[in-house]
C-alpha cells in the first residue's frame, strides 16, 4: 500500500448499490417516542441487525466478491475477521460458487464462528492480535491462491458499506447528524463519502469504545496509531483503523467520541427493552454515545447506525450465570 | 351477559381502525430466508412487539377508551390484566386524560407492572386466579365508579385487536393460513372476523400453551371450560377464553393446537437469534406451533402473529442465573 491510496468515489458507491441490491436487504429505520423523549432529539435507528447475516458486513463483502473477474475468483477469497465480515464473505462466496478461507481470532463469540462454518467456509483460528491475523491470512493465501478481501481496507468493501449512508439519507432526508461505530473504519468512511455527495452539511460523528480508541487517537494524531490487544466487549470494534478508510475519515468526519464498555452494555440492554430489537454490543455503540451524553444531540435529527445483532444469547453481559 | 351475546361486526372493526390509527403503529411484517428454509413454508411475522407499549393490546384498549362518552369516561376506566392490556389501558387513559385502575395478578413480570405504573395507573395486586381477578376489579369499580374495560370479553376491545388482521391481509394478500396465540380470545376472534370479511378462505388456527389449554378444550367441548391456575411460562396466555370471543372462535376458527412450554422457549430464542427481535414467551407461541411441527405448513404462505415483546431481560428462561 502506498502512503496516498486512491479514494472512495461516488461512482464506486453507485455501482456497488446496483450490484448488491438483489442480494442484500434494504433495512428499516426504527423510531421510538420513548427514546426521543429521553434524549431530547429525534433518533432514527438504521437497523443493519436486520441485514442478511445479521450485520452490515453483507454489503461490503457481497460487493467485493461480485466485483471479481472469473479468473481471479476461481481460487476463492480469503480474509481475517472477528466474525461478521467472515460470515458475510462466506455467504457472498457461496452466492458466487467459489471457496472462502477465513482467519478468526480465537476469542470470537461462538455464534459468529458457527455462522461462518454454516456458509461452508474453511476456518483458521489465530491469536487475537492484528499481527497474528495478518500473518495467518498471508499463509492461507500463499497456500490457496485466494484473493484477499480485507474486512475494511478495501475500496470495494468500503463502497458496499457506503450504501447504508445513501439508503438512510433517502429514508430520512432531514437528518442533521449521523452517529456511526468505528472499528477498521470501512463503515464510517463509506457513509461519510456517501453523505458528502448527498448531503454535504450532514455532520458525521464516529463512536468508538474507550478500550479500543485507536481511530479517535489516530484522528487527533493525524496518523494511524494502532491499539494492541483491545479488550472491549464490543467484539466487532477491536480492529485498527485501515489506511484507506482513515484517509476518508480525516477528510469528512467531524470527530470521533469514545464510550466506556459499561455505557455500551447499558445502551444495548435499553435498545432491547425499548425498541424490541436484538443488538450486539458493537451495534449499540453509536447509541451509547447518545445515552451516555458523549454527543450533544438536543433538538437534532440524528441517524444512529445499529451495525449488527449477532451475539451469544447464553452469555448476556447483564446476567451473571450460575457456574457449570 | 346473556348466553347469546351480540357479535363483532366488520363495521365495528372499520370504525376501530379509523379511531385508533393516529395513536398506534402500523407494525411491520418480517420475513426470513432461514426460517422459510427450516419450515418449508413462507412465513410472514406480524410484529406487534413493535406496537406502542410493546404489544398488540394498545389497539383494543385505545379503541375502547376513545369510544367512551364524556360522562362515562369521567370516572375513569378499570380492568384486570396480566400486564400488556393493563399498560395499554393506562396509556389510552392518559391519552384521554382520565384515571385508570388496574388489577394485576401478583405473579406478573416486574417490567409489566413497571410499565403500568409509568403511565400513571393505580395498581391493585391479587391472587393469580380468574376468580380473584374478577372479585378484585368489582371492588375497585364499586369504589370508584370507573367503567370496566375487560381485556378481551368486550366488543370494542375485540374490534381493536381485529385491526391486526385487516392490516396483515393488506400487507400480505396471498396468505393461506394464519397462526395466532389464544388467551382470552380477543386477538384470535378479532382477527378471525376480519379475515372472514376480507379473505373468507384464509385458514385461521389458534395456538395455546399445553399448560393453559382452556380454549382448545372449550372448542372441542362446545362450551367454555376454564383452566384453574394455569402455570405456563407464556404469562400473557393464562386467562380463560371469554364468552364473546368464544362465540366468534367457534364460528370462524378451524382449530386450536397446543404447544409445550419447552417449545415456546425454543421458539422465542430462535426468533431472537434469527429475526433479531425481542419477543416474549406469549409472542413466540404461534411460531412455536410451526417450529415444533404442531401445524402442517409445508408449501403454505403462513401469517404468524408475534403478539408482544415485554419481558424481564434479567430472567431469560434459557439462562440459569447465579444465586443472589
Amino acid at each position: 500500500m502506498g502512503s496516498n491510496p486512491p479514494g472512495l468515489t461516488w461512482t464506486l458507491i453507485q455501482e456497488a448499490r446496483a450490484r448488491i441490491a438483489p442480494h442484500v436487504n434494504l433495512t428499516p429505520v426504527l423510531t421510538s417516542t420513548t427514546l426521543d423523549e429521553e434524549s431530547g432529539a429525534r433518533l432514527y435507528f438504521k437497523c443493519e441487525n436486520f441485514q442478511k447475516g445479521g450485520a452490515f458486513k453483507a454489503r461490503g463483502a457481497t460487493n467485493a466478491v461480485l466485483s471479481l473477474g472469473a479468473a481471479e475468483a476461481a481460487h476463492g477469497v480469503a480474509t481475517h475477521s472477528s466474525g461478521n465480515h467472515a460470515a458475510a464473505l462466506a455467504r457472498a462466496a457461496r452466492l458466487k460458487g467459489i471457496p472462502a478461507y477465513v482467519v478468526m481470532p480465537d476469542n470470537t463469540a461462538a455464534p459468529k464462528r458457527a455462522a461462518v462454518a454454516r456458509y461452508g467456509a474453511a476456518i483458521t483460528l489465530c491469536e487475537p492480535t492484528q499481527a497474528a491475523r495478518e500473518r495467518s491470512v498471508a499463509e492461507v493465501i500463499a497456500r490457496t491462491g485466494a484473493t484477499m478481501i480485507h474486512p475494511y481496507d478495501d475500496l470495494r468493501v468500503m463502497a458496499g458499506q457506503a450504501t447504508i449512508g445513501a439508503e438512510l439519507i433517502e429514508q430520512v432526508p432531514e437528518l442533521d447528524m449521523l452517529l456511526c461505530p468505528v472499528s477498521g473504519g470501512g463503515l464510517l468512511s463509506g457513509i461519510a463519502v456517501a453523505a458528502r455527495q448527498l448531503r454535504p452539511r450532514l455532520r458525521i460523528i464516529g463512536v468508538e469504545p474507550e478500550d479500543a480508541d485507536d481511530a479517535a487517537r489516530s484522528l487527533r494524531a493525524g496518523r494511524i496509531v494502532p491499539c494492541e490487544r483491545p479488550q472491549t466487549i464490543a467484539d466487532g470494534l477491536r480492529a485498527t483503523v485501515g489506511e484507506r478508510p482513515f484517509a476518508e475519515i480525516r477528510r469528512y468526519v467531524e470527530t470521533i467520541v469514545t464510550v466506556p464498555d459499561a455505557a455500551i452494555v447499558a445502551a444495548m440492554r435499553h435498545l432491547w427493552e425499548v425498541l424490541k430489537i436484538v443488538v450486539e454490543p458493537s451495534g449499540a455503540t453509536a447509541y451509547a454515545a447518545v445515552m451516555a451524553g458523549r454527543v450533544e444531540v438536543h433538538g437534532a435529527r440524528v441517524g444512529v447506525i445499529v451495525s449488527g445483532g449477532n451475539l451469544d444469547l447464553d452469555a448476556l453481559p447483564w446476567i451473571k450465570r450460575a457456574p457449570g
